[in-house]
């Protein structure tokens, strides 16, 4: 099978264990994760063959998140070394009525430094079906988005499917340009996008709209609002959230195919283990939907959500989950069951 | 008191932490538990005397496992050295839509490896009043199967009572035999039996039916129909679990003894902290209810639900609760206030 | 800003791990706390110049926990060395059906032991605008129930604000008076007391009454009945807590000011992470808001609700949560958004 | 084979990780101990039947502590509930030039408030050949100091051996009287001491005289200069232990029965894992090496030097070891190959 | 550059942590490892390509065995699914006196019970220049056993060098046939064997000598006795390893080459942090050294007794150092200095 | 008494436990520490008041530090908010013959970026005594190097005590300026220095000599080779560390104070618990002898050389030792002993 390739950041995670807070810390959790990468590890658990885009420093930490890499069966044959330090983000995990916080030291890490026609895109696609990308990247630095808009050039040229996960983050885009300057030029070279429809046009410049994602009849009218801007777009995913509070969370999803919506029924998700990822897991189970079963909306949607919902139990950036369990999930809660 | 007696295998149990994968493991928590040595330690827990029948091999492991039965204050006067190894279970505890998960690593241990004819059942049951066993001994081995029935003809010869949990493991019964070529003959010398109705039939070749456990009218004709094979039993009883998800549940239980059924009340369990020996706090509770209150087998059911209630909040294979702590939870939740 | 003084005992809290019983515990948790000293800590995070008196024992322990209160940037000018030992107590932090249970070893404590007269709280009061105690201290020992006197006696002389929480402790109160012998008394010299109706009633010897706090109509007649006694109380709060299971707690709040109620609204809290404190949280929050918006009683509730909600996400016995995040909480939920 | 008893305080202690100091602990691991428990726990590993009387609390820490004594195979028959707290101590295990510390906390403990005429000294050493003391208890309280003469004196009448380990402990003896005031009583009914001359000067008052260990020639005279006050000690023997620093030590060890010295040779033991308790392995291994082999008094001061030597390997307050482990170093030192 | 390729078992190791003995386990860490595979590592780390074959059952256990290879960049493809557990084995660490000791559970394990004609080693061989096996694998089981046989006469076949650590483990060989009976046959298609001579008598049947390590000029005359049985042995190393105690090792080596002794100056060893595997480092260390500079001898003895030395301060079964770290030592001790 | 300054960088500490390689790591350990704060550490354990000048970001991690400096009862009036990071430093502990490595991620940091002419030297040094800098600071960045120009030019206008550690790191000076460029300015205002003879001249520029600290004739010799060029320094310390590996040190000290030598003797160290800080623990001994006992070189450079022996034995970045532990060592060595 030809590979799906990713682009992005892999960084250090220095999380607080049991809930506590930054002040209380006496030690951190040490993991390895990013967007990209982590949607990376979910195909590969998926058995689909992988390669991750990325750079890292010469040092005792780049090659640590090497490891991490090659340990979760993802190609690294495309991996540079490349700039001074690793990206590292500070994760404070909340419970209850406390959100998550994350605390980015990320500036001038070695992703966020590589220079533009840096990395070979036309070689690394030769061997691949499909290039996925996510908004973290062109926050992060003007490389980072240059190199980006390489990439999903190079791929559109090929012919290989391209996604993005908008992937909003308000701390990042601190280079002096606004989501919007950059992404409606990415995104154009994008077949499926992730997100749903206020950020997307948060992201690209257009009108906010109210939609209403319980509303069924009118959510496609919402999808087209932004669609008409950007008809290359095939496909549009959005994870429906509902948030009770930083432990109690309710997963499903939705899919527009530009003519019909295809839905994942709510979950319930408590106690959540770990949030971080999740959006990612969804992600990595909407590719192997679509993979797997391209015809298949129904499928690629109930997929995602199961898998982004497993994640939630699952500690680390990225999912740890077999399609066996995600389709057992979509078969029918067996989870509460001891496995003996 | 005259002594309750348990005969099964007691393990090294190796668990994950924080809810970590397999996969995600650098270290175990190394416990020590078995279905029929959690219920000794529950009844110890509650002042019954306790004998616990077991084989453990002649080193470091084996001599942890026997520290760990006196520690609990369960009789080890019939714990044998026997084989080469302890048996071993891996546990990784699930949690919200993710199941927790078992890994046996049991094959040939010491107990499995028991030879028939070298317990004393004779001696040991002189001082006993009741021998409680579980469908997992004879799923272990042949060995262990045979020496069941040694066990539980003697303990009829003697007069004294015999309790069984089906404990049903599928990936157990292994060596050969289905249990229902094993578990008839070993329940013809069984007076109290726990377990849901398809299990039992399931377990004994009985035809499946459907019982609807919230029909308390229909129940009592579900519980005649198997019982109809096994007229020695004089007294049925089963857990009442709804699983919501891995950390959610609801937990109940009913009694029936031959023309009447006695229900425990529903009661949420949210977190579950370790769901591994609820079944046995169950077990433990009724046999202590049985033996204090012969005749009151509304507080035998309500004391079993609440022991067993209470446990999903205990980490380790064992119930750790007092019989005030029980009896506190049967007279009104008073867990959400502090003791100070 | 003037300073807010607080009198009380700081103890070595020692905690299990993962829900852990006493008797599975192989290390404890050290943490530092106490109800008065964890409404100093609140108030020193709310922006609030703060003076901690108590007495600590002249060896590592007792230094170890000045630097508790030094780090925590609460004042320490009024700690003195007295005494041969630091108090203790041990928790047990309980799950779902379990309580979380506490073993008091506080007895001849150096807070216990403090002699009558050793502190110049004349000079304390110079800078101060309020003074914080609770119904621990009198029930701690005859020589702190006289220190208490002497201190509320002292700031009323110098016309400063003194609030109570009553905190009944039914392990405390061992040393020959009841809290009805000792309480009335003290209470004489407070401005604003917290703690439910019926607690009051019980340390004060007034008979029980069974108000209806879910009846807005019919309270402030309750706490008027409450009040009678006491004139120069002029505000009455009570945390309103629901406690479902050890786990998941509603809680809210509701002042009354002689003649009017304030209500905060229930919120959920679940799972609860740590629920030691939260009344003193709720009590730092209190007074934060009487002191920021002196005239602004639902502001007050509100505060100290939200803030008392917080507190259950956090290990140890304080507090750890800024204005910020406190208004947050009272302007909605924001608490299920990862905030990156 | 008749039991040997011993007579102490069993306490918890709370020692900090890593060779943290008291002012960096986060946490305390929590074992169980003291120095007669200790001794029978050597015992007990030597496979000697034991009987340990002391008094725990009412509570769950006397429970856990009473679980310790039954988990390591020690009788627990004599121990009773008394008195309101377990005694606890503080370590700060040291390193290099720093040595080791503890912070006791044990007044008013269940052991030191046990009343006189509580123990039927007479009905325990029925069934015992051997009676242990230390000079621990009579610094602890004045009543524990009663006891121990009670319990010299009923060992004495019954005729069983009595060993006293002389203990000096500093930081204890703050209730009024000296230890010559107290210990020449106790080992006028003792036959076995363990102590260097000194300290047996110190505590009982006789003038020092400074034995020159390493002096083989001069040494008998200098037992008999301390003996001639106690003509009815048959047996005394001292560790010899040379302090580097608190990371590595020299052990060795002597005994003269009244006209001879036999030595063990010097062992080097570096790293130190932790010392507490190596004297109680020292005591433990005499007993044992005076019990299984009466007149060999060469082979009793080896195995003693070898157990105090593989204690300091071994962490928490008891020596772990084997008889095959300590002859094994006697027979030459095999430690430094891995047993596979 | 051409692979080494090495075959042996890869177990779960599962460790005491400080210095614990097995009973006062709670909890052990989890690693991975195995004689040939710690090689493959090290030769990982130096920059060779590998190979690794092995079985490892198809569980979760198996499955993260697979990742512990790929993470350390040893080849994976040669790995086969077969059997039903993976090989487990206990380490207590021990320290000063007392030994480290292990305790196998590896049994039936995925390994020793590949069946012959299972692996095509003609096909593996292709792109390989070395194959290394361990005197473990043959005494493992008889399956085990026999294939050995098959790779070392595909190996020698193919014209690739064969080295062999002949790794005497007394714990093993218990499947009914004693190591002089499989190991010579073995040997004979060996080019390079690391032991000593002693442990090679032993293994082959041949009459013990004793050689004096110490002597430079006897040393020779005493590999002879020993390599006039096995002609096609080109070159034997041995580790000299002096050990004062389990934290206190002097390391030093020998090659001999039929007519010429090289030795590696012994150099001190304090603490051991983990001492086993390095008999392991050692043989990555000589295979490495002999690749990258076939002539030079000195410089193979000397960079394996430096990367065995290495070995001691690095915790888990396999090396972490790369050649700088190992020439840094080789070319005088600037271990001290910390690197900043 | 009036205050000690200090000024530098605090940086968090990520260190892996029980000597794990970087690569290894699953957690680190989260400390605060840096050379110029470490020295202020020591001063005030040693009850000298202190003042740390620094910066700090202003998001959770900057006030982690800024409690620790609290804490640790350093004072907080001087450090300011700045930047947008705090400077991070990765330590891998090492072992035996393998060194510890420290990876340094401070580029950009809050101390790094202060401008010049933020802080406000004249009123910092109106209530000091003493000054002390390191050639730490210089080395970070121009801004930092342009800082510590004002600080000591405006400290000699006061007529304030001036002390530097040259502290040399390889892995700084990365800004474009050689340390010979940036300290001789600096040391001009200085007077007194700790460090080799060596480093000093390479930090300064001139030519390199081989002093023989052994030689106690020939040493005074060499420090008036360097003293020449800066007759400003009235003394000049140095540590005498002589390693034999990374766990065993030997350490003393010597000070020359223009026209003789005192020698502080040396002491093993072993095992090293924690090297670093070792040398600002020699500095804080060093500053506290001077202040202490200004004419008493001797008794300064023993109280020097004990805390730093102390230190090794000390997990962080800063000394915790009391003056009376200090000379407790100077007197002879009782760390052997337990204090109990």
């Amino acid at each position: 099978m030809k590979k799906v390739v990713t682009f992005g950041e892999i960084m250090l995670r220095l999380s607080t264990e049991r809930h506590l807070r930054f002040s209380q810390a006496n030690s951190f959790l040490a993991t390895y994760g990013g967007s990209e990468f982590n949607v990376a590890v979910s195909l590969s658990n998926f058995n689909i063959p992988t390669e991750f885009v990325t750079a890292v420093p010469d040092n005792e930490l780049g090659a640590r998140a090497l490891e991490e890499v090659r340990k979760k069966n993802v190609g690294t044959n495309c991996i540079i070394k490349n700039g001074k330090r690793l990206g590292v983000y500070y994760l404070e995990t909340g419970a209850s009525s406390r959100a998550s916080s994350v605390l980015y030291d990320r500036d001038d890490s070695s992703f966020g430094t590589i220079n533009a026609n840096t990395i070979n895109w036309d070689e690394i696609f030769n061997d691949a079906q499909w290039f996925h990308w996510s908004g973290i990247s062109p926050g992060v630095s003007q490389n980072a988005a240059d190199i980006c808009l390489e990439a999903v050039k190079a791929a559109k040229e090929k012919g290989i499917m391209v996604s993005c996960d908008l992937n909003y983050r308000a701390k990042l885009w601190n280079y002096g340009v606004a989501p919007s300057e950059v992404m409606p030029n990415l995104l154009k070279y994008s077949d499926i996008v992730l997100g749903d429809i206020d950020t997307a046009c948060l992201m690209t410049g257009k009108e906010k709209i109210n939609p209403d994602y319980n509303n069924h009849y009118s959510l496609p009218e919402a999808y087209r609002y932004f669609l008409d801007s950007f008809p290359n777009i095939k496909l549009m995913a959005t994870t429906l959230r509902y948030s009770v509070n930083a432990s109690h969370q309710k997963i499903g999803g939705v899919i527009y195919d530009t003519n019909k919506t295809y839905f994942a029924r709510l979950r319930e998700v408590i106690p959540v283990v770990d949030r971080v990822g999740s959006g990612d897991a969804f992600m990595g189970g909407l590719i192997f939907g679509l993979i797997s079963q391209p015809n298949n909306f129904q499928y690629a949607i109930d997929f995602a959500a199961a898998a982004c919902c497993l994640k939630h139990s699952i500690s680390g950036d990225y999912n740890l989950v077999s399609i066996a369990e995600v389709e057992k999930l979509i078969n029918g809660n067996e989870a509460a069951l001891v496995a003996r």
